[in-house]
């Protein structure tokens, strides 16, 4: 009987350990050469708890490894020395002093030049794309069974519509014929949700290209067929919340690594509680501890090992694909020490790398908080270059759309760009006509094209980072204000046979045609002019004439816009500028393309902007 | 013919001898002892610049004697050392070494305690009067013949109503009994202009009470007789302006006294100027130094006259009157250095002295920049201790107004109070139902009783120095919305024959006695509760539920305010609460007077601000 017993009990023990199996290593590989060389690998499989992980590569030593409450989780964590050489790291998990597992853990070398890469700064033009909305390169991975929404339907405005990488791969010439020199994709990461997918916003897998937009080696092929034509990739990053339906969250490591796992209380959205000095304990973690909606995961980033998983995945994405930036969503619901480690971290390693963090906030104050360098009355100090600046956005449009103020239509954007002063790196802001979360620009101005142009001009010339949605170079819209699925649109001609094609212009009204020559010509000029590039901003309050003027200069450049929104010619005596300009001057209107001498007086066309190079006085 | 020439000239010179006066010494006197005692004496009579001023008095020196561009002025500057003892300076004017005037300068005893006198804070409540229009005390001082506005007409808005320094003395009564521990009036010094000079801020004279109001005599004695009731005096200081009849711009003592004297430009009124990094200097100019409207000439406070004269003016009015308190109109658009001079004079000379800054903007970051200590980040230092705080009174009327909202009505009071730490100081700051320069209260929430007690009962419990407009205590309305004659029309009984009488109670509707009751009940008991007086604030965020929930609390009292807009009872958890009061309470609602037991849950009923002492867990 009792020998019985121990043959069963064996038996069942080489069942188990023949089946025991490693599912997955997160990160799949390190690099040498890294500051950031002390990695924590996540090792998950079924009862894996009590496998002795192993290694012996020389320069790599084993620091700890770490069980947790759920037993399918082992934490390893490893020390890269500098003296390790590129090479596999082989793993062997041992029970009983029994090698049952090997797995291969490669150490790569980095690319030449990987730490010190450039990012994007106020030189560049940012294009924002919505990858499922953008265009179908690859009809073949629209679908895929073993994902759980099946569906995909173009006509269905919250499904998916069969945009991929290969599809912007393909645009890649039509986004630098803009003068675009940078791209951010909202983010292209397995989002394996039951519906409501396209988003991306709910991933599933931070370390997996979805399916349906193509393989992690497609989103490298697309950075690099982008680097080709000096174009940057920027990396849409998401730290606050996850998809339910990540393994972690179905099968958690630990109680604490999400936020109200049992209530899926939502955020109450208070972003004034991070300074709030008389906020109470229970709004503050409401805030950051509510789940973004019903159905989105809030994660623990005080949790150390959530901490470090969601840095090394960042550091991983920078490194695999070649990313030029980062932009970082919903921040300030994300655990605010947590934030500071992750930007100061990433800068560490990447000292130029930009970041730029959405704050959805017209409150100056509020956002500048973020800023590196920023002096908080709290103490608090965040890495973060740059801001997402949502008050310009908004007081643009309301500037254009204003029909009258006690001194200027333009007061809303003039008195938005005076709160500069709040930001240690004013210049380091995204500024941007709309975006997948706002309504589409050309709705805003009801569809006015003459101010588009002054729109269109303003974010172009004006301090800071410009970035455009896909699709606002054709005045894209969306017809029910607030209404994502209108805002995301399919791009004119990302499928094959839409009856309209924003490359060739088939089918463009002349309208479109018009905006899109207007857009390109200025965005391309917007290259070549080192004013605006690197220079600094001067702004003249708009006064009753209703013509807002300012200056990019440096050294080298100055150039004058001018906006005029009366529909009448406005006279402007140059007097007013000579801490600036002299009366008589050589300039070439950039959009006209006339070249001509002021005397004193400039006139300005009604509902005109004008882009004035500076040559020299007369 | 050489000797009828000396004649001629003899007695044309002994002709302009004789008649050589002096009209002002300003300011008359000083005090020994002051920390301020270098004093400069502004002397002026037509063509005295000649003259040679000459004391001989024991501690007292002369430092300089100024001549300016203009030779009707003199400036005399004494040094008044600690070894100098109250008595009466004589001053000896002399031309060609002969003594031609003799002119006396007291200096006189302080009070004592005048230097460490105590100031309005947290503690106190603040009754704003406009004197011309709150009550005629002395029908005798209604019109002067030497004045330039000679009309004096009760039906027009715009003109002298006769109200004075006596009607508030005979009001004293009356005002304590509503909970006051504070006036401030607008200001009362002369203002001899042809047309509406009633308001005051167009000082003709900064040393002499307005004869329609009364004598600097009856000014002092309004001091004296409010400290006998507890009530200090507040002084409503002008720094940036004066009117254009004042005596020094008629005849400037030099072409830079004031600004812009050719163009009488107005100013932008573009605060933003001052803290913009990207603003010109024509802008910047434009906002400082054009005048406030096309009458009231702009000073220039960086010529270091201009600017002594305005502290001493100060100092002078302190000292002379025992206030207890300034507040400062205009503030940003007066010179910012001459700003941080006259704040820090003023501190060091009365180190509890506090003084209200007008910064008329709903941005607490542009209010906050002028706060004692903050640090901004172009260096600039002010001394003010407070702000008025405009983004509190706009929220507080937009979240009693509003109907629906995201989160709850009450949002924007919610927000407002949240920006905060943008403050050194914040509870230093006065806030206000209304004012001169704002519609009345009861008009802007449309005369909706219950929402005006729910207002009430806020402002007398909230963070800050709560100050009301006369009247306010009594529904006074301006039907007119931003008419500046019906703000500021005439109080309740103030005539002899109003129909209406706030203190007798005759001629009042129901609403009106009831509203009075409510107000001076919730006031009085906030000087009995030191958690108001000097206690902390923490804030709820509101909820869907629609109530808004803070507390007031020091070492000693608790104090839970509990505001329900709803129109239906709501029951609140106290589970909520639990970082400040346990689930089971003694309660005492000073308004109801309902002493009783929270076990949990506690009931609110429909639009009710409930004030609630914690007087003991059960």
């Amino acid at each position: 009987m009792k020998k019985l017993f121990q043959i069963i009990t064996i038996s069942l023990f080489s069942i188990s350990v023949f089946s025991q199996k490693i599912e997955r290593i997160e990160p799949e590989n390190w690099w040498i050469g890294m500051k950031y060389n002390t990695i924590t690998l996540l090792i998950y499989g079924k009862d894996l708890s009590d496998l002795q992980p192993s290694i012996s590569y020389s320069g790599v030593e084993v620091l700890t490894t770490e069980t947790v409450e759920n037993k399918n989780y082992l934490f390893l964590t490893l020390k890269i020395t500098s003296s390790a050489k590129p090479g596999t790291v082989t793993i062997d998990f041992l029970k009983n002093n029994k090698k049952i597992i090997t797995k291969n853990f490669p150490l790569l070398e980095r690319e030449a030049g990987s730490a010190d890469r450039e990012s994007f700064t106020q030189k560049d033009a940012i294009y924002l794309i919505v990858p499922d909305r953008f265009a179908n390169g690859d009809p073949k991975n629209d679908r895929f069974s073993f994902l759980n929404e099946k569906v995909i339907d173009r006509t269905d405005e919250n499904k998916r519509h069969g945009g991929d990488i290969q599809g912007i791969i393909n645009h890649l010439d039509y986004i630098k014929s803009l003068g675009f020199t940078q791209i951010w994709n909202t983010p292209l990461t397995e989002n394996n949700e039951p519906n409501y997918s396209y988003h991306g916003y709910a991933a599933t897998d931070f370390y997996t290209i979805d399916p349906r937009f193509g393989t992690n080696a497609d989103f490298k092929k697309l950075a690099q067929e982008a680097k080709k034509r000096n174009i940057g990739i920027i990396w849409d990053a998401v730290l606050n919340h996850c998809g339910a339906e990540y393994y972690f969250v179905k099968d958690a490591p630990e109680k604490n690594w999400l936020n109200c796992t049992d209530t899926k209380m939502r955020t109450n959205h208070l972003k004034s509680t991070i300074t709030d000095i008389y906020a109470t304990e229970i709004d503050k973690k409401e805030y950051t501890d509510g789940w973004f909606d019903g159905h989105m995961a809030d994660l623990n980033q005080r949790n150390p090992l959530v901490s470090k998983y969601l840095i090394q995945n960042t550091l991983w994405w920078i490194e695999y694909a070649g990313l030029s930036g980062l932009r970082e969503d919903t921040f300030s619901y994300t655990d605010k020490d947590f934030l500071a480690k992750w930007t100061k971290t990433i800068l560490e390693e990447y000292p130029k790398m930009n970041i730029a963090g959405e704050e959805m906030s017209r409150n100056a104050a509020q956002t500048s908080y973020w800023q590196k360098d920023k002096i908080n009355t709290d103490g608090y100090e965040c890495y973060l270059p740059t801001l997402m600046d949502f008050s310009l956005n908004d007081n643009i449009v309301s500037a254009l759309n204003r029909t009258e103020s006690w001194f200027s239509t333009w007061r809303d954007v003039y008195q938005s760009v005076a709160q500069d002063y709040l930001f240690p790196h004013p210049a380091d802001q995204m500024i941007f006509t709309d975006n997948h979360d706002l309504d589409r620009f050309y709705s805003r101005i009801d569809k006015n094209f003459a101010h588009w142009k002054l729109g269109i001009a303003m974010y172009m010339t004006m301090r800071g980072i410009p970035q455009f949605f896909y699709g606002t170079e054709v005045l894209m819209t969306n017809n029910k204000a607030g209404s994502d699925g209108q805002r995301r649109s399919d791009f004119y001609g990302g499928w094959k046979g839409d009856s309209k094609n924003a490359v060739n212009e088939s089918g463009l009204t002349d309208e479109e045609k018009k905006a899109k020559n207007y857009f390109s010509k200025v965005l391309n000029w917007r290259k070549t002019n080192s004013a605006i590039r690197n220079g600094k901003f001067l702004h003249y309050a708009p006064q009753q004439n209703d013509v807002y003027v300012y200056f990019r200069y440096n050294d080298q450049q100055k150039v004058m816009v001018v906006l005029n929104k009366n529909t009448e010619d406005v006279s402007l005596d140059l007097n007013r500028y000579n801490e600036i300009i002299p009366n008589s001057i050589h300039v070439k209107d950039i959009i006209s393309d006339k070249a001509f001498e002021i005397n004193n007086t400039l006139t300005v066309p009604a509902k005109t902007a004008m882009i004035l190079e500076v040559s020299s006085s007369l």
